[in-house]
């Protein structure tokens, strides 16, 4: 393969092996003044031209080994973005390096960045800005080969308003007063490890960290970081068991961010610095799979790569399979059973808002002219969990099977990896199980839409009571809602009742009554765990109680995690009473959007982009 | 530690990245003239300066980024050769890359050098060049930071006489006749993984190739390759064996080049090459011990790599222990022990050659000042097997150890490491048996010169044969030797009688009655494996048998291993009869010696280098 559907670069005929960025930020006019260095390898001989992803950049300049260079801006693409074609004035064979040097600004629209206002931030004093690059934002930010394909080191020096701070995916490299400007501060920072160019990231705030073990501090601004640090207290011990599982964390320091409240994700995995949804802040950490999730990345993801994102379920299935490993060791199996359980159920509900003959629903999608930020789900996650799981039952359980991605793991560690060298890799470590592999239905599995051909048994013990307190409300007569007590609940963790709440999400919707009910006796309104509030909210929506819509919107509306945001806007987009209402909501709030957010929900409300017109 | 003793180069103000060699071979005149670009990233702001090694270069021109850069030699060092001092035209700041360019010429006395005459070829007709960079003679072939701290890529372009092959210790990029002189061909190279300079390795000659399994071919001239495909045939066994030890093999390819007789050493662990004396072939495989020691250092040196050469031991040390690991199962546990013990000889050998105070036999010793060259012995790899072993008994034996061994490997893959980091791993593995390591005498084992203070206890189950019979041989008075017979040895392996003139050789010299007794009964003059005429040699002209003495200094000059040619020179040379003639010999064959075998043995023999007067 030589081609990433993604991408305007090729990655056979030149690698870039180091950035070294100078980034300038404006916070006025919401751009950043950009000057990146790419030392690149030429893998053709007479080499001379090269193109490089952008997206919405003003290029001013660019040259190679210090002489300028021609450049061109091909035509904008409707989510690749515009590539960036160089002429260099001399020819380089193959193994040799040149460095290339673009001068360009950001566009305050850079689909990469979110600029908040002071008054969008908890102190309310300074502005704040962050990035989230992956899938093929990067572009957006520095002009750079855009593909999980290619792999480089960076250094970068990033200079801000001295009030604020800077942090990036790397390691921190010091500080220095601007000798230009005695208001503004230069943050350095070293990643010495090469990885791939979404995974660079920034955040520049009125941000605080504290320490939280030997290669850990939390950073938010000043209000959230003795929360943080409380919540995200099992860090170390995360660290440990998944370093046990899956060799040596070569990244240096772990950190967690916590970000505003629009932060698109649960959690990115930066490396060095996990970025991480404020929405994670339960209280009583019990939100903390988010966590080992962006742990396990560590490996399954930033030390192993898919090579394009069609095979995201690479880095996404092993990444929940290590998190789910993690949750064995520090809970129990049947807690990973239990977890396992759920994901299938979030399977199944992304395989339902697609179709399930939709091929983004197939384990290994064809992304020709496909935005991945469109395609994203729970599948490459669930489906490859599931996969992965069966695979375990199969070959022995998961001491056996653990040993495989530990093995998978150190044999791709620094590259890029596609389905097939993955499944190569697993007919030669099992190889005196390949007649157990070949009855796998890899076809079902990789390449068709729809839930997977095999679903594996899962153990019960924990949901079983969620299950039954789910099957109870589901079958009760108006005359049995006496039945239900305060006390039924009592002994159900937060976990167990997000399950409760996913299961009943799972039906028909419960009569008003039943709803009403529930709240009296539940009080699930107190609920301020975001996962049990969520669902519980589309399922006052669904059962058409009115009250529940303005909390519905209003949670759609002070935080942006895509995965509570989008399903709620369409949850009350349903109830065809407030479609418009929600519809103006979120016209009146897109300008404060991250606009990737605002994008995908624009494309669920049937909202046109430009004018706010419905489609 | 920010400086290496061996090297002008400091590896804290900036390091290599990555080399892009072009070199052009000059047989006429016996240089190589060469243009090599390298990717040097700043580690420090305001960079503007740099050193690089070199040795007996003519330095023509240096750039950087294209721009010509002032340069200046500094003074000629008697071992380290002779700083290149470099002034940027610009400044560059940390983290920021610079490609500088230097064309050069290599002296056609290079250290790294032995360029041939056809006559001393096998093929009588074509010239021939090779290289040995360990440890510090690559300056003296390319300049660059010429220090195991360091590890980059590399490409090269080699242009050769058309009737010649070269080969490099990389993966082969293909070739094409020269564009200029179609009387010549560029053969091109790709090391993509970082490798320290000592590892570049070059070979051109009138070379052919045979396939020996999946991802190993033999080379040689076309006299030796069948042979040597005989003799290596084990090696993707070796490499199978050496994965499932150690990790997996990063490399690529696993080629073996059988050298012209004057190849200094038994092997050389170059990158997808591994380069072998032409004594290993002997027939029957019974020398391939040095295979699985070179196999062993794709982990153990070139993946994991001391970080000067005062650490040497963690090179050599761990790829004995994987070596003798290989051994275990590839033969059987006894056949390690019986390894083992023949290695404490060893050790005792080198100690009372450099003498038992020498703080060269340190483990550990300080190479300021120290040519590497003459610091060279058993020392590293026999001192630090029995250290290793040693733990290994503590902790609680092979298994166990070998634990520690794959964990050190996969957590130091990529990077150069010193004792004291060897040593910190080694506690934090075994944090649960600290109390057993403390009572380890780390300072005696590390920094005291001499013996190791413990004596490991080896199973002596295969030794047992050779030391009976050495003892009789030893006890036995002129008229007990009529009761040695051809039988003695029937049952012995070319290993046990090797270990068997081991043996002698450690005790006072036998009368000469005895050796030839020896001869008559034994047919020993009749053994051509290398490690048991070197033996039988050693003792027969130790017993001041006259008729060994030509036999001897032929085997000395017609091989150039150093490990037999100075240790028979010095048995003659000890033979005060014969001292002259050895001497004149050595000054007669020196021209067409190899430099550093010339230059050792002059030392050994106290010749001066430039006029042959005694010192
Ligand atoms: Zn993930
Ligand atoms: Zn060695």
């Amino acid at each position: 393969m030589s081609s990433d559907p993604c991408s305007f670069c090729s990655f056979t005929r030149c690698v870039t092996k180091h950035l070294n960025l100078n980034l300038h930020l404006d916070f006025d006019r919401r751009v950043i003044r950009g000057k990146v260095a790419l030392t690149v390898e030429a893998l053709e001989d007479r080499f001379s031209a090269l193109t490089l992803d952008t997206r919405d950049l003003k290029i001013v300049s660019v040259s190679a080994n210090g002489q300028p260079a021609c450049f061109n801006l091909g035509p904008k693409h409707s989510f690749k973005g515009t590539p960036l074609d160089i002429s260099l004035p001399f020819d380089i064979s193959r193994g040799q390096h040149v460095i290339m040097e673009v001068t360009y600004e950001t566009s305050p629209s850079a689909s990469a960045l979110q600029w908040l206002t002071p008054e969008q931030t908890a102190g309310k004093k300074h502005p704040y800005l962050f990035s989230q690059c992956q899938a093929h934002h990067c572009r957006s930010m520095v002009p750079c080969q855009d593909s999980p394909s290619i792999k480089h080191t960076y250094y970068a020096q990033v200079n801000v308003p001295k009030d604020l701070v800077a942090v990036m995916s790397a390691m921190r490299d010091g500080q220095e007063v601007d000798p230009q400007d005695n208001n503004r501060i230069i943050y350095k920072f070293r990643q010495p490890v090469p990885m791939p160019s979404y995974l660079i990231a920034i955040v520049v705030g009125a941000l605080e960290s504290r320490e939280i073990g030997p290669r850990s501090r939390v950073w938010s601004e000043k209000e959230f970081v003795d929360k943080a640090a409380f919540e995200f207290s099992e860090t170390e011990t995360m660290l440990k068991t998944a370093e046990d599982l899956a060799g040596p964390y070569v990244w240096g320091q772990y950190d967690i961010l916590v970000l505003p409240p629009s932060f698109p994700y649960g959690g990115m995995e930066n490396p060095c610095l996990t970025f991480a949804t404020p929405t994670l802040l339960a209280g009583d950490k019990s939100l903390s799979n988010v966590i080992a999730h962006e742990i396990s990345h560590s490996w399954t993801g930033n030390l192993v790569t898919n090579k394009t994102w069609e095979h995201f379920w690479l880095n996404e299935g092993h990444t929940v399979y290590l998190e789910r490993m993690i949750s064995r060791c520090m809970e129990s199996e049947q807690f990973r059973q239990f977890k396992a359980m759920g994901g299938w159920k979030d399977l199944q509900d992304s395989v339902n808002t697609f179709g399930a003959n939709n091929p983004l629903t197939n384990l290994v999608p064809s992304l020709q002219d496909v935005d991945p930020d469109d395609a994203f789900s729970s599948v490459p996650y669930e489906k490859g969990f599931a996969l992965l799981y069966h695979l375990e039952e199969l070959m022995g359980g998961p001491e056996v099977f653990m040993g495989f991605v530990k093995s998978y793991i150190q044999l791709f560690a620094y590259s890029s990896v596609t389905t097939e060298e993955w499944k190569n890799y697993l007919f030669t470590y099992f190889k005196d199980k390949v007649d157990v592999l070949n009855k796998v239905d890899w076809n079902a599995w990789m390449f068709t839409p729809g839930m997977p051909p095999v679903k594996p048994q899962y153990d019960s013990t924990l949901a079983d009571a969620c299950i039954t307190l789910s099957q109870k409300w589901i079958k009760a007569k108006e005359q049995d809602l006496s039945s239900f007590k305060e006390s039924d609940v009592k002994m159900l963790s937060s976990h167990q009742l997000t399950e409760f709440l996913s299961l009943l999400l799972q039906e028909n919707p419960l009569p008003l009554t039943h709803v009403k009910k529930m709240q009296e006796v539940y009080d699930l309104n107190a609920r301020t765990n975001s996962e049990i509030r969520f669902r519980w909210l589309r399922l006052c929506v669904r059962s058409r109680w009115e009250e529940s819509v303005p909390l519905a919107l209003k949670m759609a509306t002070e935080q942006g995690r895509m995965k509570f945001t989008r399903p709620l806007f369409r949850e009350v987009v349903n109830f065809e009473k407030y479609r418009d209402q929600a519809v103006q909501l979120f016209l009146a709030h897109r300008a404060g959007m991250h606009p990737v957010t605002a994008g995908l929900i624009a494309k669920d409300l049937k909202v046109n982009t430009s004018d706010g017109t419905s489609q």
